[in-house]
C-alpha cells in the first residue's frame, strides 16, 4: 500500500496542472442534447487520457450516445466499478453567465465552466487518481471506468449497454458520480440511491394555423387546453392527481428516517442563496428532507405557447407545448406513469395533449452496509468528518440497471458537490479546493477497497 | 363630377403599376414591436407619396410612434377623414413564411407580404384614388388623411394624436381602415365599429435562478404557479370567471340582430380553411355571429416559462411570463378590466403575478345611418351587390377617440379583407383584383360624399 502522506504530497504538487487539465476538459461543449457531434470530441480527449494507462479502452454503443469504456487490471482480487458521464445540460438562459460556459474561468477559488460540477470533475478526479497511484506504485484493484455520454437527455441507451456488457461491467462495487457531496456547513454528504424519471413532451393543435385573437370568441384555443391539461395535473403543494400515482411509492423505513435525522435542512441557507418565499407544503424543518427526497414530483419544465417576444402580439396560438418531468420514488416505474399520464388526460377532457415522446429512468437504491459502503463512509470519515447518509439523492441516475440488474453495490461518494453549484444553470461551478479533494479521497478509497 | 368610366379607365390603364407601388411599401418592414426606426422609412415613403398632391403634409407625434397627416382640400364643402396605419405586425414564426415576409411576391393572383393586407393596402388605395382623381380633375371633398404608425402595438398615443389636433381632424364622416370585407361566397361587408382591448404582460418570478428539477418537492414552481393563475382565468368555453368583468357588456339591440341574421357565419368553410373540431360553445350557425361579436374574451396570446430548446432540460423554471389580450363589447372599460384582473389574481391566491405592463383601447361603434355610412352602402351596392352590415367587427382599431370624443361617424369600407388573408399569420396575402376594386370604390365614395 502506497502512503497516504505519499499520495497527498503528489496531488499537492500537481494540483495546479490537475485544475488546469479539468478546465481543457470543461471547455468541450458536450451538450448530448445537440447530438452525437457536439459530444465526441469530448470523449475522445478522455479516451486519450485514458490510454495513457490501459490499452484496454473501447467505446460501447447501443445506438446513443456511445460510452467510453476502459479496464485499468489492478493487484488485488476485488474489481471495482466506476460510473461518470462525460455530456453536459444545455447552457441557456445563455443572457445570464457571467462568462461564456465553455471558457472555464477562475474566480475566488472556484472553476466555473457548463459541465465542471455535473460531471467532468468526477471524470478528471478518477484520472488523476489513477495517474497518481500509477506514478507512486500501483493500483490494488482493477479498476473499470464507464463513461457515459447521455446522462443528461435520460441515459437512452444505458440499460442496454448494461445488459449487453454485463461481463465488462461486473464489480464488486460501484463508485457513481458524486452528489451533493457537502452541505452549507461543510459536512460531507454520501448517497446510496437517486430517483427515477419520466420525461415527456407534450403538444396540443387546435387549429391550422395562428389566428388573429379577434376570434378567440369562437375558435378554440390550443394555449388555454395545455394550460387546462397542466393545471389539472397537481395543486400549488404537489400533490399530483393522477390516478394511480402513489400507489408504488414506498415510505421510508426506519434506518431510512434515522439517516434523514441526522441531515440539516439548512432551510434559512436555501432560502438565502435561492430566494423562495416558502416551501412547497410548509413543512416543519424535520420534514423538510423527507419530502425532498420521498416526495414524487410533477415539474412542468417548460411552456412555450403563442408569442415569445418582447412587446404586443395579438395571437390565438394554433399550437402549444410543455414538457414535463416526473422524479419518481421507489418503487414507481415511467412506463406505470406514462400510461397514467395518457389515462389521466384522456379521461379529463384533455384527449387533444399529444404526448409526442418521453424518456424514461426507473428508480434505484441501494445497502449502505456493502463494502464498497462501508469503504466509503471510513474514508471519508477520516478526510472530512462523520458524513451525512443519504438514502437516496433527490435527483436521477441510470443507477437501476447496475444496482438492480448487475446486482453492484453503489454508493454516490463525496466529490465536488456543493449547494451553490448551480448545476443546470447559468455560472455552474465548483470550488478548486474540492477537486484537489476529490483525488484525494478516490486514492484512498481504492487503496482500501483493494485491500479488503 | 367626373365620369365612373373614366375613373374605371384610367385605373385599369394603371392597374400594374397600382400592385408594384403596394408591393413597393410592404417591402418596408415597418414593425412598430421593433421600435422608432423600424417604422420611419416606411412613413418617409408614404410622406413622400403624398406631397405629390398637397403641401399639407405632417408627422403628428405625441411621444409614440408618429402619425403622418396630410390634408388635400377638394371641391365640395364636406370633409371626410381617411384613416389607415402604417405599421404591421411582428413575421414569427418566420419558418412558416413561404417567401420572406417582406420581398413581396405574385402568385395565383395573390400579393403576399407582411402587411399588404392589414393595412398597407388601404394605405395605397386612397393615394392611388386621390392620384386617379387629381389626374382626370379634382377631388369633391376635403379629405384629412391620417396614417397612424403604432395601430399593431394598441395605439399608445392615438388617443392624444386625436385630442391635440381635433381641429385637423375634424371631419363629416371617417372612412376606417378596411375590415373583414368580403366574406367567403364573395358577398361584401360593411362594418360600423370595432371590439375593445386590454393587453397585458404577467410575471411570477418565484427563485433566485433555475433550480435543478430534483427539487422540485421542496421549491414552488412559477410554471404552475403561472398556469394556476391562467387557468383560473376563463374555461375552455370563453367564461371568464373574473369578477365584475361582463358588468358594462351591452346585448345585441333589435337592430344588431336584424344585421347579424343576414351574415352566413360559413361554419363549414371555415373550418376548412383553419382547422377546428369545434367552435367555442358548440354554437348553433345561427348564434356564430353574435358569439363572434358579443362574447368578450380572455386569450391567452403567449406563455414562456422554462426550456423552449429541442430534447429535453430537466429545470425548475425560475420564472414565468404570459401575454393576455381581452376583447372589450361596448361599453367595456380596459382600465376597469384591468383593475378586475388585478383583484382576481389577489383573490385567487395569485398575488404574485404581477402585472408588468399594460396596453388598452376602449371598444366604439358608430350608425349605419349616418351620410358617410349610407354613401358607403349604396357604392358598395352598385359596385359589389347588396353588402352585409356588422354593428362592428370583432377585432380592435382606435376608433373610439373618433367616433366619441370627436363626435365623427365611422365606416369601415370594404377593402381587400378576404378570410383567407391570414392577417397577422404567416403568408399575409390578399388578391390583386381586390386592390384594384378598392381604388375604384374609394374614387367613387368620395366622389359621392362630396356631391352630398
Amino acid at each position: 500500500m502506497i502512503s497516504t502522506s505519499a499520495v497527498d504530497a503528489y496531488i499537492e504538487k500537481n494540483s495546479r496542472r490537475f485544475v488546469d487539465e479539468l478546465k481543457e476538459l470543461c471547455s468541450f461543449p458536450s451538450i448530448s442534447n445537440h447530438g452525437k457531434d457536439a459530444v465526441e470530441p469530448a470523449r475522445d480527449w478522455i479516451a486519450d487520457r485514458l490510454s495513457r494507462f490501459t490499452d484496454r479502452v473501447e467505446t460501447l454503443d447501443a445506438g446513443g450516445m456511445p460510452a467510453l469504456y476502459a479496464e485499468v487490471p489492478g493487484g488485488g482480487r476485488r474489481k471495482l466499478l466506476l460510473y461518470q458521464h462525460y455530456d453536459v445540460q444545455p447552457v441557456d438562459p445563455i443572457d445570464l453567465w457571467d462568462s461564456p460556459p465553455f471558457e472555464p474561468v477562475e474566480k475566488d477559488g472556484r472553476i466555473i465552466a457548463r459541465g465542471v460540477a455535473d460531471d467532468k470533475a468526477d471524470v478528471m478526479a478518477r484520472i488523476h487518481a489513477l495517474e497518481t497511484l500509477k506514478s507512486l506504485g500501483d493500483v490494488p484493484v482493477t479498476l473499470r471506468f464507464l463513461v457515459e455520454g447521455e446522462e443528461e437527455i435520460g441515459s437512452k441507451t444505458f440499460e442496454k449497454i448494461a445488459h449487453d456488457h454485463a461481463g465488462k461491467l461486473a464489480a464488486d462495487g460501484c463508485l457513481w458520480e458524486s452528489g451533493a457531496s457537502f452541505d452549507d456547513a461543510g459536512r460531507p454528504t454520501i448517497q446510496f440511491g437517486c430517483r427515477g424519471l419520466l420525461y415527456v413532451q407534450l403538444r396540443v393543435k387546435m387549429l391550422d394555423f395562428d389566428q388573429h385573437s379577434g376570434f378567440a370568441s369562437i375558435y378554440p384555443s390550443a394555449a388555454m387546453y395545455m394550460i387546462g391539461a397542466l393545471a389539472s395535473l397537481r395543486d400549488q403543494e404537489m400533490n399530483i392527481r393522477i390516478d394511480g400515482f402513489y400507489e408504488k411509492v414506498i415510505k421510508p423505513t426506519e434506518a431510512d428516517r434515522r439517516m434523514m435525522a441526522k441531515i440539516d435542512p439548512e432551510v434559512d441557507k436555501r432560502r438565502k442563496l435561492i430566494g423562495f418565499d416558502r416551501l412547497v407544503r410548509d413543512p416543519r424543518p424535520e420534514q423538510v428532507i423527507e419530502q425532498m427526497l420521498f416526495t414524487p414530483t410533477c415539474n412542468v419544465a417548460g411552456v412555450t405557447t403563442g408569442y415569445q417576444g418582447p412587446g404586443s402580439k395579438t395571437v390565438l396560438p394554433a399550437e402549444a407545448t410543455a414538457k414535463l418531468d416526473f422524479r419518481l420514488i421507489p418503487n414507481q416505474d415511467p412506463a406505470d406513469v406514462l400510461s397514467q399520464l395518457r389515462k389521466h388526460l384522456d379521461s379529463n377532457g384533455f384527449e387533444k395533449v399529444e404526448i409526442l415522446w418521453s424518456d424514461g429512468e426507473k428508480p434505484a437504491r441501494s445497502d449502505p452496509d456493502s463494502a464498497v459502503g462501508k469503504t466509503m463512509i471510513d474514508c471519508v470519515r477520516e478526510l472530512h468528518g462523520e458524513p451525512i447518509l443519504w438514502p437516496f439523492m433527490p435527483a436521477t441516475g441510470p443507477m437501476h440497471p447496475v444496482v438492480a440488474d448487475l446486482g453492484i453495490p453503489t454508493v454516490l461518494p463525496v466529490g465536488v458537490g456543493r449547494p451553490d453549484n448551480r448545476i443546470h444553470a447559468p455560472n455552474e461551478n465548483i470550488r478548486a479546493a474540492d477537486y484537489v479533494n476529490a483525488v484525494r479521497l478516490m486514492c484512498r478509497v481504492w487503496e482500501r477497497f483493494g485491500a479488503g
